[in-house]
């Protein structure tokens, strides 16, 4: 049906081109490229049967971007390199005419500010283009905003209260580590909170809320409100939302260790001169610490990630949950790769799918909650995700 | 009296220039050298009246050093560089026929040993040269061998039990620091504790034994048994001991705050890839933790360094305390450096000035107990050390 590039060869990578190669009639032709071609090339080997071409590329350098995707002349360019890579991706996909998805937004690397501000301003340059983009299908964002979107066509007349709960109740045996990369996992968990309140956002001291939340299949674990980027399209794709907040689970050593980690310093972005050479303390960190791609053999437990929503249908008030749970056993059994990257890379796989099968097009650049999202529920349950709702339940909303 | 060059600007440095600048019946001439020859000029400028001289050296270049030495032709040099360091500068001492004088004992950079055998190794060396290298000549080693040395020559027959106790009671309102180099401190707080017992070292794990200890002016603190280079010098020393133990308090705080480096890779001393460039973790966490120098100006509380100990005299049991406590405030407005940093660099101070009197001159290599401990104590209390004696108390020792 379509070929497909893949930029960016970690945990997500290896899922997304160990599914996509396991679908010849969607994905026809596929390659792996990323800055260190000997990672595309280990993970194309355990795919095996030649399904996997692998290419270098450096994601900053958008002719060497344009290039790789004149040569080999994909339908679509699927992006899990790094989110301060995305608008080089997208710059490049302008340039030759090809469709875009990535699964985390945009970030400047000196500041950690998660805002769909600058992808967005690519809009009308995608529109006049005639070029889909399609904005954050992971799991969340991704997955999370589909359940939102599927649940307001299907379930309610009007979204009210949305909490995205996301609970890791995986054991990966490590002191520390980050289930994805680690620059971005604490960039993101050391900023500070905030949620959407009554048509404005309200800023929370770092981990200031929290509560224990009980999961499906894992129990009680206490959960923190932390900002997170689909808040900021759910919001203003579903303006009857009165309340929007997103919570994550920390174990107390994860919190110690973060706490620890920005005490000395360690979770800077800014640059220090160090014998002569510019170093940020955070990407230096990052090359201290497991390697998120290695933490899957040994994991063990379930991650547990859905959608609490409270609204109006037919008049009357409701309540409905809809989740995954997934084990990280089965994920690494199936891809190698453990549950964090399996969640993520397995809907941008369908995604993609959605794009090449012509039931997403549409040119400029959109969040995946603006799509419809019943051909992608479909295949969440047949590639590996599968959901579950509860109606009606007590929910703390 | 005397010309000297003091090599390393940092907070002992600085308090080592100072002191002696005071002092210019003993000491003539002040040559101040370091890698960084502004943090030299800096730490002159403020002495002022043209006292001090500086250079720049690097002090693992031999080569270096002695162009150095021969250039401006001091009578010792008290060394209060890295640790890494002092093997190279006793080869240009010994190479110029200079006498040495350092604070801490030699270690490799590639393992935390915290042993004298490689400085011991040069005591034929110096004494065939007839050289002077007196080690280990700060407070701890340093003061508490001369303690040591004091209660063996005035209070004891036979010092049976020593316990070295060294308490930080100051609060630098900092999140995490160290109060000296971050990467020395580290390396020795978190190794195996040992102590001597029966003519034996007995090994613990790291921080396994710990008790509240009770320090003059400070209170009860809990106080860790780690191991301490003087114990190797004073067991060999003064062979009547039984039992000889370093204690030091850390907060809880400080220890989580090790344990998290330790965690996450930060305190390893094996260089690690970066960029293309070897970089070892822990010099990089020094270079982005707060500079021990810079801690004095809000520095409040004392420590309280001291040796308990229990022995006979007179054929009757005895123990005997003696302490020096040290306000972090009065050495930062005398020195403009905190405690840690006084109560190393005056005891170099009053070393470099016991060789230039002659007092304790003799060819080869030794530790400060093997000296005349008489004219140093009585310079402690002169020069801002002042020393507390408790006779026949309970000492739980």
């Amino acid at each position: 049906m379509g070929k497909v590039l893949i930029i960016g060869a970690g945990g997500v990578g290896t899922v997304v081109a160990t599914k996509m190669a396991g679908l010849p009639e969607v994905f026809t032709e596929i390659m792996l490229a990323s800055r260190t071609k000997s990672k595309c090339d280990v993970i194309a080997e355990k795919i095996g049967n030649n399904r996997v071409k692998t290419a270098q590329v450096d994601a900053d350098n958008v002719p060497e971007l344009v290039e790789l995707i004149k040569s080999f002349g994909p339908d679509i360019v699927v992006n899990v390199a790094l989110p301060y890579q995305d608008l080089h991706i997208m710059d490049a996909c302008l340039e030759t005419g090809v469709a875009y998805l990535d699964t985390a937004n945009y970030e400047p690397l000196d500041e950690a500010k998660y805002e769909y501000k600058w992808q967005w301003a690519y809009h009308d340059k995608f529109k006049d283009a005639g070029i889909t983009a399609i904005l954050g299908c992971g799991f969340d964002p991704g997955v999370t905003s589909i359940y939102t979107a599927h649940a307001a066509k299907h379930h309610f007349d009007e979204i009210q209260y949305l909490d995205i709960v996301d609970c890791n109740g995986g054991d990966h045996g490590k002191a520390f580590a980050t289930n994805f990369n680690p620059e971005i996992n604490i960039r993101e968990v050391t900023q500070k909170g905030k949620y959407w309140q009554d048509g404005k956002w309200v800023e929370t001291e770092p981990h200031e809320i929290h509560k224990p939340l009980n999961y499906p299949n894992i129990g009680d674990r206490e959960s923190y409100l932390i900002y997170h980027e689909e808040l900021e399209s759910l919001v203003k794709n579903f303006p009857t939302i009165k309340r929007a907040r997103f919570w994550m689970t920390f174990g107390q050593e994860y919190l110690t260790h973060l706490r620890v980690i920005q005490n000395i310093g360690m979770a800077g972005i800014e640059p220090i001169m160090y014998e002569g050479k510019e170093i940020v303390p955070i990407q230096f960190l990052k090359a201290v610490l497991p390697d998120p791609g290695d933490l899957g053999e040994n994991y063990t437990g379930e991650t547990s990630i859905g959608c609490r929503i409270k609204g109006l249908k037919d008049g009357k008030e409701k309540t409905y949950y809809i989740y995954n749970n997934c084990s990280h056993q089965a994920a690494f059994e199936e891809t190698g790769a453990q549950g964090v990257s399996y969640t993520t890379g397995v809907p941008a796989t369908i995604g993609a799918m959605m794009y090449l099968q012509g039931l997403w097009k549409k040119a400029g650049v959109y969040n995946v909650e603006e799509f419809n999202p019943d051909p992608f529920m479909e295949k969440l349950n047949q590639l590996g995700l599968p959901w579950v709702e509860e109606h009606d339940i007590d929910l703390e909303l």
